[in-house]
């Protein structure tokens, strides 16, 4: 999926919102516990229930790896069933892998030779050896971690360089001459919402997945209104405000509530910021 | 394990050698590849082959996530075999792992809870958040990027911050407060061995993991003399080197020649610096 083929996406659901299924064995409903393939049984029903409102999943590998090789053959399981029922949804594997050589170029083949996912998030610190195997994949992407929400982002992404420049600025410097706008996404973390139009001057025309918006504290309106770009430009991820809204039998239906009430507020700025 | 376990071993085996499971489909054996289990089968006859000169493994999660769940089941089997046949010997995953909050939890938890391995390597990028949660595990070590020996290292480790110091000086210098040398370590390339004295200033009394000792040129001689301190402090990283010494059907007698080889240099350096 490029990058004009996201954007028909985004329009065609008047919705930039990415579903992240963190999903947590100790969190999800008591009666899926007991069920064979639990994290997946949730997952699909999540999904049933979302899909219509978001334009991409975002499984986080470290809640199925958890569990270990069963954990990753329900991470496998949710993969096929969105690829099978909703092949226009782009998937991000949530990894923050980052290595260098055929390390990499491993990592790059665990993902994208079979078509498991259209994109893996990066950790830059190694520098463009961890980045370029990924971009060797034609419709894949590359989503580099530039300034996340966290706060000890402040430790050594938010350091002044002698170059004037903070580390995530150079990150995204450095980075962008690597790949494309059809192949590079950044992070940016909602919370530093401020910060996005900084990050627009830098990076004016990729795509910023946005984690932090919900449970985290971060605003959809400040996101869009500093970070939107002429294609959108923003994948806003949900993760636990939308999939653990019940944690009753109507887990599903309340995701789904969440996640329409999400799709609302991004119909409602696409409308206000890229009238039709 | 803690340092002064992990010292007594290298000074049972007048080694301080790790090998790198980095166990490639392609690369192993025409005979092993048939089998049920085939990184599975490799590994162990690797192991035996190598652990009397051999004070840590080191699997590369990459090369079993490459197969999925079913690598990932394989890379479970290997851990298990080390565990009842070598327990004194210190397993690394590398993994680079790199997240916050729950997710860096969920990582941790991923490796320690079940005792799979003693130590994880992790991308500082995002910060203290991320190396936390491995800190809160008796015995067990997060091992952190510092310094690394691929080639573009000097995109932003090497980058000079406004304090005047290089990325990397700062992750030493800020990590080493969260957590003690019975629980930290950094990763730091061989091929970068001159730096290797400017670190210890550092970081005196941490254990280092140093990879890019043979394949990737280092020399064993250099790191000795700039980076051993008073219980050793390193661990060098041999991965293809040992394991692909050969790929006929004597590969693990060759393999062990190999560990023999850098067991032999490895107890000339510590008789040299450390003399009992």
């Amino acid at each position: 999926m490029n990058a004009d083929q996201l954007f028909e996406q985004i329009r065609a659901k008047q919705s930039f919102l990415c579903v992240g299924l963190d999903t947590d064995f100790e969190k999800i409903p008591v009666h899926l516990r007991d069920s064979e393939y639990p994290l997946f049984e949730f997952n699909k029903a999540i999904i049933d229930a979302t899909a219509a409102y978001t334009v991409a999943y975002k499984p986080n590998l470290a809640f199925y790896e958890v569990t270990g090789h069963r954990g990753m053959l329900e991470f496998e399981k949710t993969l096929l069933y969105i690829r099978e029922q909703y092949p226009e949804i782009l998937i991000v594997a949530d990894a923050k892998r980052g290595d260098i050589g055929n390390t990499s170029e491993m990592y790059a083949k665990a993902f994208y030779q079979e078509n498991w996912v259209d994109a893996v998030t990066l950790s830059p610190y190694m520098g463009r050896d961890t980045v370029d195997p990924f971009l060797n994949y034609e419709d894949k992407w590359a989503i580099i971690l530039a300034l996340t929400s966290n706060p000890s982002a402040a430790d050594f992404e938010m350091q002044k360089l002698a170059n004037g420049k903070y580390l995530y600025e150079q990150v995204l410097e450095s980075s962008k001459e690597w790949g494309t706008t059809d192949n590079t996404m950044y992070v940016v973390g909602a919370t530093r919402a401020e910060m996005l139009a900084g990050i627009r001057e830098i990076v004016p025309d990729h795509f910023l997945l946005v984690p932090g918006v919900g449970a985290q504290g971060g605003s959809l309106e400040e996101v869009a209104k500093h970070g939107m770009n002429a294609r959108c430009g923003l994948l806003v991820n949900s993760s636990r405000s939308i999939i653990y809204a019940s944690s009753g039998d109507d887990f599903a239906e309340a995701a789904g509530r969440e996640a329409a009430k999400m799709q609302a507020e991004m119909d409602a700025l696409l409308t206000q910021y890229l009238p039709l």
